[in-house]
């Protein structure tokens, strides 16, 4: 089985490592624009072979990990190139652009997009984790837009690889990620942005910061390159999620400034339940 | 020596377990007006004996650890029952108040204003860990008003526990607090509120929830009871963080509304430099 994976950073290298790990006689092949993350992949032995979009044709899955914008591009041209059997899958954050883009291609049904809810921070090839989609929830859009034999081989990778499958409508995902995936990353990058502008004023505020600080800015580190075209290409959604977040904060904030403690009291305690939820996320 | 834990939450606890470790000598006695958590603390080995202020005369050593607003009363009628020897400190996340309660008392000598900065978002004597304070920042306020012997006794309890100290006055530390502890906390607990809303409306998005998610909510399972008076202590700095980064919301916001992508780019891939400064915290 000749698998290509189209970006090494974390998401396709974790994959890379899986698959190597559950079909023994997959070859690995990488494509990246990136050089230096080609040779890294190839030194952390993520893949086997260096190769291009040249090859293509030769792939049996095909493994779209890059940011989303440059996804949208190039699903198409590699629709073009590849023989009827081929899987491709993508698995990028927003969902409703990258299903329009090839809703009318004739090859279509070789097509699935997914959105593994796995990932870290860091990014690049050496971000690449054996194990990370066990247990993760795994969102599969238009299921059945996508030929059936191929279906099953892309559940059987995933079940391979431990991932919970849920079925979704692009538009749906779109939204409901806005709020649990989208919005974090933009609290936690407004977060350290706050704290590091007045940090310039005042020395050695970082010292006094603790593991709750740094827990709520995590998502700051995340890369650019991969989250601006996700807020593009999702707008609409982060915008309503955006004003409703900033709704509560001012409310909040008013309420501090009535000196209503009770009420300040109440909102805290109303969102303590969080803990369930959280716990069947962890 | 006769140590008095008044308090038996997570910080109270853990003090108490790892002074039961480096003082082999020291009788732990608890202080909780939670009859509960009195129970509990006994039966976890945290505490030694069940005790009460009315026995706080015997103390050597009193670690005030309850809601800040419990610790403006109690502190006073500490100070006055307690013999000239005796070390009396308090550990919350405010200090500013707390110092100009006691600033004329007869017994200010006795008494030391610090703010460990460790904890979790967990409560009550279960919480407690052994270890917590290795390796993690203590502020110390207005050090020179407390007798040199008993600042002596202090340092040398924080040296064994692991911890590094800063001194600071307390309107600095309260300033300084609210960018890097108290604003997290509200930007998780309404990151909580907002998603939870919207859960009530749409079903199924806590599904979709990943690691990035909890990361940045964790905080929004803390206390309210703790956290309450700590807002309204820090009512002023809390309110000038919260508008700082409210506002630095609203501008995210409009560069998406405006379709001004590189500057979103350039907003996060400042912020990014968070990594360096987060790898001095954990």
């Amino acid at each position: 089985m000749n698998v290509f994976i189209i970006g090494l950073g974390l998401i396709g290298g974790s994959f890379a490592l899986d698959i190597q790990q559950e079909f023994k006689t997959a070859t690995i092949y990488g494509v990246d624009t990136n050089e230096n993350h080609l040779r890294e992949a190839l030194d952390l032995k993520i893949i086997h072979q260096k190769s291009s979009l040249k090859e293509i044709e030769k792939a049996d899955f095909v493994i779209i990990a890059i940011p989303v914008d440059i996804a949208l591009k190039l699903t198409p041209q590699i629709l073009d190139k590849i023989p009827d059997t081929t899987l491709v899958l993508d698995v990028g954050s927003t969902k409703e652009l990258i299903c329009n883009a090839i809703k009318q291609h004739p090859k279509r049904r070789n097509f699935l997009a997914t959105h593994p809810i796995a990932g870290t921070e860091f990014s690049g090839p050496k971000a690449a984790l054996k194990g990370l989609f066990k247990g993760k929830t795994n969102i599969i859009c238009e299921v059945e837009k996508t030929a059936f034999k191929l279906q099953e081989r892309a559940l059987e990778l995933f079940s391979k690889l431990g991932m919970r499958i849920r079925y979704m409508d692009p538009k749906s995902h779109d939204k409901h990620i806005a709020y649990v995936s989208h919005l974090s990353h933009i609290s936690s990058f407004m977060l350290g942005k706050t704290v590091i502008e007045k940090e310039k004023n005042e020395r050695d505020i970082f010292d006094m910061a603790g593991s709750g600080f740094a827990s709520t800015v995590r998502l700051a580190k995340s890369s650019p390159a991969m989250w601006t075209p996700i807020f593009r290409h999702n707008k609409e959604n982060v915008i309503e999620t955006l004003e409703e977040y900033i709704s509560n904060l001012q409310h909040f904030k008013q309420l501090i400034q009535r000196d209503d403690f009770s009420e300040i009291y109440n909102e805290m305690e109303n969102t303590n339940h969080i803990k369930q939820i959280l716990n069947g996320i962890n």
